[in-house]
């Protein structure tokens, strides 16, 4: 499955030279951008960005990029379009993709380019154009794009500007509703697109400065032409812009965007790149991905350290900064509002994906940050009524299941995360639970408990995924003082009860009248809506109840069938019908690629057997982990299956987030150091002399013996230390009933 | 072609009861309304509005309203689907259509009415729904419509919010891109719709106001239904609210619109309807409209008086306020802006038709409200860098040809509109007619000295309009001391000189290499686009020089060729193939159902036959004008048709509005009174014996015998007094060649 490729050596050559101290020079961002053989591709790019900005710099090698190469470049493809600014990463579904330039010496609209010339590395992408020999330069700020064209001397060097180009237009009813081109004067270029698409509505503006003189002008609507003309509105607008480089110097192009207007995007500019100097804007953008990225020291091997630092690095390209340098940003009702001074406005919340890993992951390392996505998910309640779904641009598209803004939320406060005000937090949470909104019909919920199929699909997930985020909502009533919420809560936690079937041991759905429907098939998969089970089948949704493992395990029938259940689990290879697109990096019935199976390894600890879950989790990491362009065993999910790998390589996973309690598999890592906020470093040790000792044979926690399977949030914020000594064989660490999880560290 | 039927009695009745010294009640809102026959409809509405507001507030007896009944109503509808906020007058094509109500007691979405049980003056409307024996009355401010529903005695009495009824979505890609309905307590109701439609992209934000509590509520988003949910987000929204009215009394609902907010919806009702009096604000509204029509006052019969203040009614509808009590609007680049101080922004226009005859009128009785107009137009070209051809809720839709903002800026600042900045609107009139856009590929004009059809089509009629379009911007040139410009701009002024080909006597289409194109076929019908002639054909476009009439005269060969040329026009009934939808109206070839031939009758004075003109006109205004629901013989299109038949009844006409001359016609009026902006009457006295006295005998200009066929913008500021003695025979009166109308007022 993995073929050999240069990237790690080209890579390891340069940064080795200039960033000896840097762990910026382990990551590689060409990982994950493009299926290899058979294999799936993450979705990512290997563009231009900095930690968490709205500019995403990066080759588009598709016209019109959809549900496979969703970012809008795959490793496969020879061909550039030209470079875009805004783009999703890992997710299955295409979007953004605005403003598109292409340097050319002879007006043709795409170049061929070859890998071996195409280099990147955090903040900075280059690659010969080679139809025509030029050298493009990518950087980024939060808000610019910066590029750097060296034109072949003598060259008629020009500028494409493309601003119908985006996402496939065939998809999520995709149109541009209206968009201008406007030379301000010889060195400038204004303009916007108001477009729809995934995201219901997007403004995005732009002003552009060149580093030369714009020599003459070719614009065009479609099929409308014109020659040196100021402006041009439309809704498929193209511009050729010409200009001078006989001097031999490179054209440099800074692109600001904002969602808000032209003078915002101009302000972005001003306070961001007022001056030419690319590469210390591509320095700066290493220095901030460094300061990000060493939040975490790793101890390891060359290949454990490029794959944990891209991991770190793809986690962390989003959500995506949605404000201005000045405070505005575009609401949830499509007004222009003003953040209270300090904070930023983020969006691009994959939450079914990244509640799970991504932000217990931005908890410990980027809690500032934590505490502005959720204060922004909360201002999408505000508008809306109820937390995002799936928040694309500030807007919901309602994508997958679940209320998981809500997780999120809880956690975030359980976990002390600065500056959030607690009751309207809860508000946002309670209103969120008694409020429908699509996929959640709350009066349907709570008559029945538990979804039934015939008046609401995906029926089992959402019942299973919703009893969680009730659960989570319920331990902050409880915290909050809010005891009858909290019962009324905790009870809708306990309805995935009513859809166990304890005669087949599966969740399954039943109707409105209380039947079972008929026939089950726990093999057979479901996709996005008419199906019970979402993206994944009845074997891998058995076992989302993380709020209340010993539950599950009482339901299945104790700890031996339930470890018995995951033995089969792990090892039945049967198949019924077509497979989702999502499923994929299997063990048995577990399929890596997508996020329903992520925590299942982690609960052999829940019942004695913690080294199946070192066993599985050391294959998985093995397996479904690589340093290809595939990278990844599905889409990286915004950063999720990045994060997933973070935690489980470091040696721990958050099953229930909300409990303040990570679960111990098996580190990889020689050594793992997170330096928190709060000044101390939390430190994981455990060295092996050869790969293959993935059993922990022993644990000490500060100095003492330690046998249980997990840590808590407080050791971690204490700076703790934890030792692992690992063997080749399994052995008894862990086994006893009192190692086992606790079900919250809060209690 | 007139059907008999009582509006006129009902009206009349109670309105000489109540207000027996008004203008108001001559005003039939009822005319326009629906086809009689085989006739057209004017598209007007009968609902509530105020002079130039944001809300039209009338019946919808159409679910989807596109071509025919653009309006919503027609006149031979039984049904009535409810009572929406938006709509447009006269256009031949549908938009707005925004936030429908329909009262209901047992959840029906329509019921029928009668036109016995139905009532209408401006700012008031009044229905029976017959199905639920619901009285309905509708008034409305500038922002807000206010609708009072009197439920039988015990009913369960329901109100339907639907904020997805809408014009056709089969049309112009019409889309409802994300909408909300949110219960904000028990006597309020907010949200907003987000939509794409001939509009480009409008935002309608509602803050609606119950007199009474919701006891319950059913919401729902197309099949997603929910009860007593407080919100609800997605695109096919509709609510039913369930109301007590046991103690009788009638149900109030204010209903305030914003395109900005919904904070500025409220805003808009706590400045215009804080308090509940149906009767006061419906009082409120009959006075801003007796002010609005009384700046003119006539004598005549009884059904000169109606047809004449239901025009003057209509033409005042729109254009329409587009910004918020707090002056705060949306831009043409969507994004919201803040009006300078006493300024109000507007749109909705319709600049093709409008041009004519609606902006002169303005400019007569609405000098301050013109102002604005000028300065909401140029805010266009701030954001477009070219003025309005079309423009809809602040956005251009491009519907059309010419550059008509261009006269209209022209004429109101040569006859001294107040506030205007004269440099200002010279650079947008210069900068729109030097930057292409569509219609107008301004280096293909100047190259060829005239539009090629295979390079521009409707190329013809283009050449034709922007000559025009080009004389008035030399004349404030001119005026500005601009002598570069103006030489450019009178040379392309002249350009429709090479499209006329002498041989067949007609402005005909020729390609790029300049040969004619044949066949050429004067009788056969454009519509807009794919033909050289637009909504027209050769013989109609014949005489669109308005701003030369002399030398047009001289090209079909002097005074004798071109009466005889406009009498076989007004005598030739041949028709090539099909007509344009929009020619109706027919004397011959001319066609006043459309704009194209509307000055053509007042030709006859440039070559000495006065008495034809009197002749055709007077024809005109009797067999096109009536007080039938037809009303009118084509669309009214945005008053443009009413604005024709005020001047044309008073006796004078703008052929060439920005040159300060007004031709005269044949005055039906008895006696007509314009009270101007600087406090002074002009008068228009034209007693007639009997109707059939068409013909001007004599005439004297403030006591003086005056035998010029025009009059001047002064002599009418001066507060003139224009007194005719007409006759049944025609006369030598204004034969003579000085008699003949001035090229302009201005030199």
């Amino acid at each position: 499955m993995k073929r050999t490729f240069c990237l790690l050596s080209g890579i390891l050559l340069s940064a080795t030279l200039l960033n000896a101290q840097k762990v910026t020079r382990w990551v590689n961002p060409f990982i994950g951008t493009g299926a290899v053989e058979s294999s799936l591709s993450g979705n990512n790019y290997p563009g231009a960005t900095v930690p968490f900005g709205m500019v995403q710099l990066s080759p588009d090698t598709r016209k019109a990029p959809d549900w496979a190469q969703a970012s809008g470049y795959d490793y496969n493809d020879h061909t550039i379009f030209g470079f875009s600014h805004t783009r999703l990463s890992g997710t299955g579904a295409a979007d953004l993709i605005d403003i598109l330039l292409l340097p050319t010496t002879d007006g043709r609209n795409q170049s061929n380019f070859s890998h071996k010339q195409e280099s990147a590395h955090p903040g900075y992408y280059q690659v010969l154009l080679t139809d025509d020999n030029i050298n493009a330069e990518l950087t980024a700020t939060t808000h610019v794009g910066l590029h750097r064209y060296q034109f072949p001397t003598g060259a008629d060097a020009q500028v494409i500007l493309d601003i119908d180009h985006s996402a496939n237009k065939g998809s999520w009813g995709r149109r541009i509703i209206n968009a201008q081109i406007r030379i301000v004067n010889s060195t400038t270029v204004e303009g916007y697109r108001i477009i729809t698409g995934w995201a219901k509505l997007r403004k995005i503006y732009f002003h552009i400065e060149f580093s030369k003189v714009i020599l003459s002008s070719a614009m065009s609507d479609g099929d409308r032409k014109y020659k040196d003309v100021s402006v041009i509105n439309g809704t498929n607008l193209l511009a050729t812009l010409h200009f001078n480089v006989a001097d031999g110097n490179a054209l440099i192009s800074k692109v600001a965007l904002s969602p808000v207007s032209i003078e915002n995007a101009r302000l972005n500019m001003a306070k961001e790149v007022p001056e030419w100097n690319f590469d210390a804007i591509a320095s700066e953008a290493e220095t901030k991905w460094e300061k990000a990225l060493s939040k975490i020291n790793v101890k390891g091997t060359d290949l454990q350290k490029e794959l944990f630092y891209t991991a770190l690095y793809h986690a962390m390209v989003q959500p995506n900064t949605m404000s201005d340098v000045n405070g505005e940003y575009m609401a949830a009702d499509y007004t222009t509002r003003h953040l209270p001074e300090g904070e930023t406005h983020y969006s691009t919340f994959s939450l079914w994906d990244t509640f799970r890993a991504a932000h217990p992951l931005y908890n410990l390392i980027q809690p500032d940050r934590e505490a502005d996505f959720v204060k922004s998910m909360i201002r999408q309640y505000d508008y809306y009524g109820y937390l995002p779904i799936w928040q694309l641009w500030g807007q919901d598209n309602y994508c997958m299941i679940g209320n998981h803004s809500i997780p999120v939320i809880v956690e975030s406060i359980m976990k002390g995360i600065p500056h959030l005000d607690n009751e309207k937090a809860y508000e946002a949470i309670h209103n969120s639970l008694l409020t429908p909104h699509p996929n959640f019909p709350v009066e349907t919920w709570e008559k029945y408990g538990y979804m039934p199929e015939n008046r609401q699909s995906q029926s089992v997930s959402i019942t299973l995924e919703q009893a969680y985020d009730d659960w989570c909502a319920a331990q902050l009533a409880k915290k909050l003082g809010k005891n009858e919420d909290y019962t009324r809560f905790v009870k809708r936690s306990e309805f995935y009860r009513n859809l166990f079937n304890s005669t087949s041991g599966f969740f399954q759905p039943k109707d409105n009248k209380g039947n079972w429907i008929e026939p089950f098939d726990p093999y057979k998969y479901g996709a996005n809506g008419g199906y019970p089970f979402t993206e994944g089948n009845a074997w891998q949704y058995l076992w989302y109840v993380p709020q209340n493992i010993p539950a599950l395990i009482q339901l299945i029938g104790g700890d031996k069938a339930f470890a018995g259940k995951l033995d089969t689990f792990f090892t039945t290879h049967h198949q019924s019908g077509e497979l989702n697109d999502n499923a994929s990096g299997f063990v048995g019935q577990y399929a890596h690629g997508n996020e329903p199976c992520h925590h299942v390894a982690y609960l052999y600890n829940y019942v004695g057997q913690p080294w199946k879950a070192q066993k599985y989790i050391s294959h998985i990491i093995d397996s479904f982990y690589n340093d290809s362009s595939s990278g990844y065993v599905g889409n990286d999910d915004c950063g999720e299956m990045s994060s997933w790998y973070v935690f489980s390589a470091m040696g721990f996973y958050p099953v229930n987030p909300t409990s303040g309690i990570y679960v111990i598999g098996t580190p990889v890592l020689e050594e793992s150091a997170i330096k928190l906020a709060n000044g101390k470093i939390f430190t994981v040790k455990a060295p092996r002399k050869t790969a293959d000792e993935i059993y922990i044979q022993s644990a000490r926690l500060n100095g003492k013996t330690y046998s249980k399977t997990y840590i808590t949030h407080q050791d971690i914020m204490n700076g703790s230390t934890l030792e692992f000594k690992m063997g080749k064989k399994p052995s008894s660490w862990g086994k006893s009933p009192s190692d086992r999880p606790l079900y919250t560290a809060y209690n």
